[in-house]
Parts: structure tokens; C-alpha cells; sequence
């Protein structure tokens, strides 16, 4: 086994990351057909529950794409099955303290770095000669979301913390705790000045940094910004807006 | 009750219509938040079953737009529950022959016209006062497809059959049986030819004439040459095609 | 193996029956614990699937109840699907005609009574001993629907047919072929003159006769009109009507 | 947007509430065409979880009534998940301490007031303009259970907590902690008592108060005494207590 | 895209086959990675519907293993579902006549050969260049039951049908159509007959012959014996006789 | 009710457990036809959430089986919810601390002993005579994981917190901790020192001892040496195991 999008990190290129908040295996193998490097399960906002997970990431696998979830929240529990579920990281939300940070990554690795339990009972199935075990704590990603205010304030400290593979900004949390409103590919000079500093003291601990963004046009920008895991597409938004768009053209003929 | 779709037929205006092939009552939401007028989901090629198709009709309830269903086949047992189901009007697949046509007619419809057994258990919820029976013989549109070159040589006496609301041609299974390549959007003479005819025939006997459009702006042409009611989106082909389009620009970038 | 309900009949007892049309194995337990003598999954006209099905027959399999299947139409398929899951009675509807007659029982009999393949997946975990063959094609209860004029002109004929153990009346559909309203519970005197036919030529073949009735009351004085399969109770039904009488309860108050 | 609930209350109202603890769409359908004001999907007691929640406020959205949800615990992941599904209030049980009052405000409401991640994919689709975020802080109904004796030891300084809307009294909890069977529509003079002191120091502070009831006469009483969210009707007893019904009388018949 | 399969049996090697019959993408996996060379989700005895043979035909996409379906009974509309959602092969029970060989073969290929509808919305993802339809009519394997006294009396005839791929014997229901009990691993010289004269009649037309097979030591005897497609596994023959060989191991102790 | 779990444990016999990983209702009746005494529904590793563990529990009724399930994680929520949906005991993963195990009985208990919130909806179906609260303090077990280090350094006061009634080896999470490679049936001298100690220091206690085997032969051992809750079987490992044997049968063949 080995995880991809690791494997890029570490080269220093970034990887396009689609986003899957359409419960449905059939979407997600839609998805899966265009190429991405790497899709998301959105479990915290998308309509998805760990079994709609585990449909997305069965019908993905047959396609060179890393399956990777982002979890509600931090709880064990859940990571734990998603991992056992085969998704190669974990990318959580609200990582806002180092204490936070070391929960995040306990919970993703075996003993002795952490606390995660035996059990991958899918990831086993693809897991190389059954040595899954044995390169879990290396493979697996662990991806914190910095997005409020209390997380810049412990931006340093959370970094430090070991284990931690990349982070993850999410705009408009981000925006909000700023007094901000909510939305993505923001221009704000503030919010820059955030990426610029958490891009330059997670290229020091050689942390990859991800953005969410809202269309490829943005995405390409902050790749150039020194972004190195993007966003780039979600099946509910090409759902949503592709049909917007085709009925405005109806109605405007 | 009242069918807003056979409506704007007796009014001689076009309705735009979306498919429903995703099983997902999240994604369907968010096709009928769009503005369509009508919303199919298609249980022949889609990845629809009776449960997911329920689903999606329960989610766009909500929305001023009129569900309409395609069954797999015509089998009378499917039509009549999509029928209780809630579902507006059936698009039956493969009639070709005026038996055919009788039969799907005779499944949509009560005594005395037809053989519909009666049980509208969610339909009626949403029916008028209870008065579902009385008026669901008017109200449902019965929708025969005529996709085939056999469909073509009967098709003065299918559009004859009594109770026939609407015909809509599957491009692609048409060209099939023609010799021609499956596609949607056609140009061909031979069949814009075929196009014209069965406007004619139809437009004679007061039947609505639908057509499966790959792009809204073939749609608009084809409303102009009479067409009234034009598919226009795919929920499955916005996932997949703005998923490549994303990843396309990506690459490029 | 064998089936309460069947022994019932040979006992001259009147089964009551349940009638589950919300596909939910919880709603199914709620009404097994009721103390119903059999339980009828609505396929028809119910909001019921084959996999709700199946679930509804495996929660209620704890308690003594017959589970029985009312499918879509008479179709092979399903009925040796439901069947093979464990069902131990088919409730048919639109039995019209002696030839259909005959397809319903040879699609629940093995030959060289039928035509139903083997293969009781389910069935065989609650046969005896494995013995679920040698007893299926007496254990299985085939009971076709008769609620049309056309099934009343063909009635003789119909009930003439070896392997008929029982037949249903769907007073809606029956009165709708007749020019009636659809409705439960009916009084009319055309509609009773029917009854007693129906009762006394079954009655000569020794073939139960079961209705779908609105009330216990009404079901009660059916009983002692002759019929011996009595669904008195709707899951569906129980919820709307309750909640309505709650809720005017609360409004009036 | 705006929350018929929180209207209700603000203009001295009693809302008229229904249980959803049938994990079925359809079930959710017939309770919504009732006439209840809100319904309540309990994804604590019944036996709902998240995807089944989902698909009932999918259901319920063409009908006039608030959707609310019971979440299972106090966990900020779903409080999250299931008002970025669309639910206009949470209803958490088992706030006994101002801490746990607080935690749950927070879940509900963005920054600066709580910790809410922002991400409504769902519920911004029936926000009015895309201005759910404007609005949602103030539309979200937060309800804590008050069902312990060490809640009523805490009782003043929970609702002193900013940002609790409703209160809602489980009986059976609040009898247990007391040392009481667990029972609806308790008479005990001592939980009389109780009541009225809960009903006057959330009247102080203008913080609505819930009683979950068994019956509507009950119910009826307790909006005389002052509280001013009932809930009546949960689809699960109204089927089985129903059907228990229905065979009672046909035993006795 | 080419199917293996066929390849087999051009070449004259047998394929190892297993069978689906638990509703359950997790357990389709585990099947998929033993390394069958094909498996068929049983939708005819099998605990199977179209959404659990979708979901496990998705999550076998992975391994190298041709996903195939045996269809509940002879009938196009699920036979265009199951082929359009990426079935390579259709197993169809009951061809019993000439008539339903043909119906059989028409199904399952477009025009001019057949009557399949175009729309291979899941099968396209997987077709090579998006020339699904170009090989289709090559690619898919037509594969008819011989199971019952009639279909041997009619055995040249429906081998005579032009695209049959196949035949796949059923031992319990032939033997039931004989007078025989129903079981697999038939030893009786009367069935050797008849295996003996259907893969000589098979062998002059280059039809493959496939048996259901309770052991993988018969199946060799079999493969021996002449046969090219041999059933083996079943998961959940392996999870019940598993199972109770465990406890007896545990009883015995 | 009564436990029979817990009743085998008072008198000193092993109870044989089955493992289900399988979302599978189907699954869970072939399993619970084996004889097992209890089946445990895995939701930590097992592809198991809460609707598949009702399913399962739901289809297990049936049999004179216990109904067991392993939750994800010492959460009040899902013990809650497992036990209102009838589990009759509780395994939770990591109990490693005094605090944790208090924090596990609690959840499990009504007060006064602990903090259950009371609605046992489907539960009550099963419990006697409506006195499920009665004894439901007494017949639901509550079984603790000890397969950490940490664990084995706490296990005195672990023992000591009133109301745990077994303890539950994890030989893999155990091995880990231990600096061993993850592995079932384990026969390292030191492990077996600890499994040594923990079965005095829980006899002492009246408290039972469990462990996960691979294979019936090793659990009959465990057995011997003092343990008293046993599995020996898991539908996954039926299936995979199996299937591989097959297929190496047959390829050697």
C-alpha cells in the first residue's frame, strides 16, 4: 500500500481533490471517471452517513483516484470506521487547538503513536499482502482543518504537534470567525496575509496546505500561491448550478 | 389536482423537463430548485428503482414542478404503483405497435377506460379533497416513446389509440434501428425528416410531441420546429461532464 | 412447515389479517405484536419494494403471524422472489380469467403441480427440517383477487380452478368496473347480492373468501356473512387517521 | 426564512407538535398532511438516524409545518449535520448543568455567538435568497431537555444561559430521577409543582416550555397551564396502540 | 472492452464462478478478492434487488472478475436494467422454448439483432473509449437456463437460436421436472444422460455449458466432464454451512 | 426478559458467540440458525451503523439467540440507542481507565444507578409484559474491552467500578499496545500471563472474562482456561475465508 497523495506532497505537486456530497455510489463513480487525483466524502456538510461513505469508496475503487472522507467532527468513533472502511486520510474540522491536533492524530494512528483500533476491515481487502498494519501509521493522511480564529491564534502550536500531514482552510468558517460572511475564492487582502502565513510556517514543518475552493479558475491561483491539496469540484454544486445554468438558457430562448 | 404539464400542452407551450438519474433524493432537490417545469426520473436507464424514484418524488414535492416517471418497460404492475406513487404522468419506453399503445393507456387509467386497479396511497395525499379518483383520468399524462423504425411504420394508428397524451422520441434508439450511430442532438436529414412527420401526424390528432435533448440550445431549435416538451439536463451528465470540464482545466492550468 | 392460515380455512375459522404499506420493518414489528393472524405486505399499493418486503417478513418472523405477500400483478418473477423469502401466501390482484387463474398457481408450485423454480433461500431457514419442497406446494396459500365485472362473468370458471385456495375481494376496484365509487366497507344491495354469490360458489369448492375491509366493525359483520380472511387494519392508515384525530382534538380544544 | 415555531411563542401561542420515530418518509408524509404545526424526527428514542431524518424533513417540506429534530445526545457533529439538513431547531436531551446548556448553543449558532460550521447544503436550499446565513442564528430553535433532578438543582442558571429559545420536559426521565416509574401524562402532585415552577422562571426570562404528552386531552390541560409546545401524536404508538385496537375489537366480536 | 468470459470459452477454459446472494457490497468484495474469474449476483433466489445488484456490481468493479447477473425471470426490463448498469452477462432462468430463447437474445441486443434500448448509463463509465455500443452485441454473454423436462424435449431448437452464448444448467429444478428431489451434485445415471447429450449438442453449435455446483470438488469432476462454466461459492451457502460447522465444533468440544 | 447471556455466566457455562460484520439482515439469519448463543453486531470494525444493527437484530428475533452489540465507541448516544432498539448487552472498544468504565455503565443504566434516558421503543416490544424498566438495570450486560496497556495498569480499579458484568479481550488492540504484531488466537507466553491474571482478578470479582478467537479449535482452549464468553465466528470471515478455499480448490484442481 501507499497513498498518493502523500506520495505528491512529498514531491511538492498538489493534488486536485474532488468533493462528494451526493449520497450515491453512481455520482461518485461519475466523479471518479474524470480524473481527479483524490475525492472527498463530505460527511460533515454533504448529505452522507458512514454508510453512504462506504458505497462512495467502494464504487471509486476501481478508478486510480485516493479516497479520502472528511469526518462531522473529531470523535474517535467515526474516524476509526472510516478508516477501517478503507479511506487513505481523514481530513477534520475545527482542529483549533494543539490539544485538538494530538486527538486528531491519535485517533488516526496504532499504537505506540496513537489510539486507533485493529479492525480494517475493508482497507485490509486492498491493502498489499495483508500488511496493511505495518504501513497504516505511514500511508494514512492526516489532514486538520484550520478555519476559525482560535486556530490561527494557535497556528504554531498546532503544527507542531507530530503527525500531522497537512492542513486543511476552510473559507468561510474562516471568514466568518473574521467577521466575514461565508463563501469561497475570497480576495479579502486580510485573508491573504492568513494564507501567506499559513502556507510559509507549514512549508517549514513540511505540512502540505489544502484550500476548498469554488471553481478550477481559483484553484489554479492558490496552486500557484503554494497550495498543494485543492478543491476544486462538488457534485452537488455541478448538480445545482449546471442545472441553473441550462434553465436560464430555456427561458432566456 | 390538476397536471400543469398537460396543461401547457393545451396551451401549446413547451415544458421544460430534467431527468433523474442519480438515485438521490438530495440531488433531485436540487434539480428541482432549477425552475424546471417537469422533473423525470428515469427508471429504464437511470439507476433508479421503485424506492429511489418514490424518494426522489417525495423530495421535489415541495417545488412547482410536475413529476413525471419513465418505467422501465411497459408492465403494468410498475406503472400503476409509480401511478399511487404520486407521479403526474408515465413515459413508457418501446411502444411500437397500436396493441402496445392500448396497453400502456389501459394501465394509466380506471375503469371504465382502462385497467388501473386503484390504491393512490401517496398520491391521493396530494391530491384535491380526496377527489383523486375523479379527476386522475384526465389529470395523468400517458407518454409513449417512438423510437423505433416498427414504431414508424405504425405510427399513424399508435397516435389513433385513444388516451394518448403525448409521444417522445428517443433519438438514439430511433438511429439505432436506422442504421445510424446512438445519439442525442441529431442532424441528420433523414431524421429531421422523420421529426417533421411525427409533428404532423401528431399536431392532427392534438398530441404533444417530446423529445431527449443533449443541450439546451438544440432544445431551444427543436421548440421552434413544435417540439413542447424538451429535455434539457441529466443530472448524471452534470456531474460527469462538469467534473471533466473541472479536471480539464486543472490539467491545462 | 405449515401455514396457520390455510389451516384456519379447513378449520371453517375467519383469519384476521394486517395490511402493511409503510415500508419499515419497525412499523411491521408494531403491527406483529398487535396479535394479527397474518400480516400482508402491500407490493401493490403500498409504498413496498421487494427489500421492504423482505424486511417487514424477517421482523415480524419472531412473532406467531403468517406473513403474506399481496404482489404487484401477476408476474413470475416476484412472485417467486417473495416466495423464496418466506412468504407463505400470494395475494394476486386482477384475477380475471380462468388462464390467469392458472398462471398464479402454477407460478407458486413446483411442478409437476406448477412452474416455480427452486431455490428458497429464506423460506428454507423456517422449513422444517429441511423440508421446505415436500410441504411448499400444499403449505403456500394462493389467493387471487377478484374485483372486476370481467372476473364476475368468468367466476365459475376462475374458481374451477385446481390450486385456488382462496380468493380476495378489492371492493374499490369492484365497484369502479361496476360504475361505483371506489370505496371500503360498502352497503350497497347490488354489491351484497355479489358477496353471497361469491361466498356460496366458493363455498362449494371449498376455496376461503377474504376482504379488504375499512373497520373492524364492518369486518366483524362480514365474518358472519361467510368470509373467512378479514384484513381489518392498515399501518398506513393508522397513522393518517390518528394523527387527523389528534390533531382536531388539539384544534377544537 | 423565518421559524413558525419561535413565531408561535413569541406571540404567546401553543404549538402543536408530532414524533416521528418511524425511520419512513411516508410515515413522515401522512403525520405532515395532519395539520400538526411542527413535527419532531427523535433520533434519540426512535428509530431514526441520520439518513432516515434526512429523508422525512425531505418528505415534509411540501407541507405547512416546522421541521425540528431529537438528537440523540449532546455531540456537535450532529447537531451540525442535521441543521445543515434543514431542521429548525434541535431538541437535545439531557442538559443538566449551565456547561452542557451552553455546548449546545454554540453547536447551534455561527460565530461570534457559537461554534457552528458553516456548510448548509441542504437547508440553504429553502432559505429565502440565499440568505440563510443572515438569518439562521436567529430561525434555529434551540430546545433542552430539562429531565433530571439535577437539571431542576441547575435549573435557573441553564436558563440563564443566552440563546436557550424552548425548554422541553421529558416525563418519563424527569420520573425516574425522581424516583417515579417512568410514565406520559403524569398527575403526581409533587411533578405538578415541578411544572409550575419551570413554567414560571422560563416565563421570566421569555423562554418557551415543551411537554412531551401522551394523549391530546392531556395535552390540552398542560396549554392551560402554560406550556406552550406540546407534542401529541408519535406515529409508532398510533400504530401499534391502533392495531392493538383493531384486533381487540375483532377478538371481542 | 472485451469480456472475459467469452475469451474463456473460445479458449475452451472453464471459468470458476461464484454466486451472490447476501445483498451486501461489503460481502461481494470479500467474494471478489478470492479470485473468482466471474461472479453473478442472483437476483432470482438470491436476497437481491436491482439498487443491491447495482451496489455490489460497483464494488466488485476493483478486481478482475466479470460481473454477471442471473435476471429473475425472462423479462426485458430488468434485462436492459442489469445490462446498462454494467452486467457483461446475463443468466435468464426458465428457457424453456425456441419463443423464449429468442426473447432472450433480443433483449439483450440492440438493433438490428435485438431490441435492447440504448442508455448503458453505469456500463458506458467502464466501456473502452465510449465505444460501449460498438462491441456490445459481441461483448455481452447471453446465457439460458436448460432446467426443466420441456426445454430438453425443445433442446436443438432454442441451441438453434442464433446468439445464445451459453446454457446453464439448474440440477434442482431438472431434477424436479424428472421426479427427482431438488438438489445440486446429481449422481443419478439418468442426469448423467442428459448432461452427456446437452454438452454434445452444445459442442457442435460452440455453446458453452454451465452448471450450479454445491462443491468445487464436483465442479472439477464437471470441468472434466466437458463443462465451461462452473458455479462454486456461494456466500451464503459459505456464511450458513460455515457457521454450523463452527458451533458444532464448539458443542462438540 | 432475562439474559440468558447473563444467565450462563452466573452458572459458570461459556456462552458461544457469532460476529456479525456484515450489513446484512440476510447474513444475520444464516447466522443466527447456527446455534450460536449470541450475536454480536460489530459496529466498531464490522461495515455495521444503526439501521443495519436494527436489521440485524430484527432478523435474529427469531432465533433463541442474544442480541449483543459492539459500539463504535464509549458514546452515550449510540448505547442509548442500541439498547432502546433491543440490544440485551453492550461491548465497548478501549475501556482503559476507572472513568471509562464508570462512564460505560452509566450509559447503560436508568437511574438511580445511572443515566440511560428512558424509551425503549423497540426493546419494550420484546421485554415482558411492559416491565422492561423493571429489570432492565439487571438484564442488559455491560461487557468492557480490555486491550490496551493502559487497560492492563488500571485493571484492578477497572474491575472494582460497580456494575460491569464481563470484560472483553481485543488480542490484536492488546498485541499492539504491547509492542506485538496485531493477531488472534495468540499463544506468546506473555500474553498468556495477562489472560492469566485477568481471569483471577475477574473471578475474584464474580465478573466473566471474554475473548475474540479465529477459530473454534483455540476458543474451545480458552474455554478450558477459565473463559466464559467465546466467538468463534464472523460472517466476513466465513465468506472471505471460505471463498478463497474454494477458489484454491479449484485453480489446484
Amino acid at each position: 500500500m501507499s497513498n498518493p497523495v502523500k506520495d505528491a506532497w512529498k514531491q511538492g505537486r498538489a493534488v486536485v481533490n474532488g468533493w462528494l456530497g451526493i449520497p450515491s455510489a453512481f455520482s461518485a463513480e461519475l466523479m471518479a471517471k474524470a480524473g481527479f487525483d483524490s475525492l472527498t466524502v463530505d460527511m460533515q456538510h454533504g448529505i452522507q452517513d458512514y454508510m453512504s461513505t462506504v458505497a462512495c469508496m467502494q464504487a471509486i475503487q476501481a478508478h486510480p483516484v485516493t479516497p479520502l472522507v472528511r469526518v462531522p467532527w473529531l470523535e474517535q468513533g467515526i474516524i476509526g470506521k472510516v478508516l477501517d472502511a478503507g479511506a487513505m486520510g481523514v481530513i477534520c474540522p475545527m482542529i483549533n487547538t494543539p490539544a485538538e491536533a494530538k486527538a486528531l492524530v491519535s485517533a488516526c494512528r496504532y499504537a505506540p503513536v496513537g489510539t486507533r483500533s485493529f479492525g480494517p476491515v475493508r482497507a485490509a481487502i486492498y491493502g498489499q499482502g495483508g500488511a496493511y498494519f505495518d504501513t497504516a501509521n505511514d500511508d494514512i493522511a492526516v489532514i486538520a482543518m484550520i478555519e476559525t480564529k482560535q486556530a490561527l491564534d494557535n497556528l504554531e502550536a498546532i503544527l507542531d504537534v507530530p503527525g500531522i500531514d497537512a492542513i486543511y482552510i476552510g473559507p468561510s468558517d474562516l471568514g466568518i470567525t473574521l467577521g466575514l460572511p461565508p463563501r469561497l475564492d475570497r480576495e479579502e487582502p486580510e485573508v491573504m496575509t492568513i494564507y501567506e502565513r499559513l502556507l510559509k510556517e507549514a512549508a517549514k514543518r513540511n505540512i502540505a496546505v489544502g484550500l476548498h475552493n469554488g471553481t478550477p479558475e481559483y484553484a489554479l491561483k492558490m496552486i500557484k500561491m503554494g497550495f498543494r491539496f485543492t478543491t476544486v469540484s462538488n457534485d452537488a454544486a455541478l448538480v445545482g448550478v449546471g442545472a441553473l445554468r441550462d434553465v436560464a438558457v430555456m427561458r432566456k430562448g
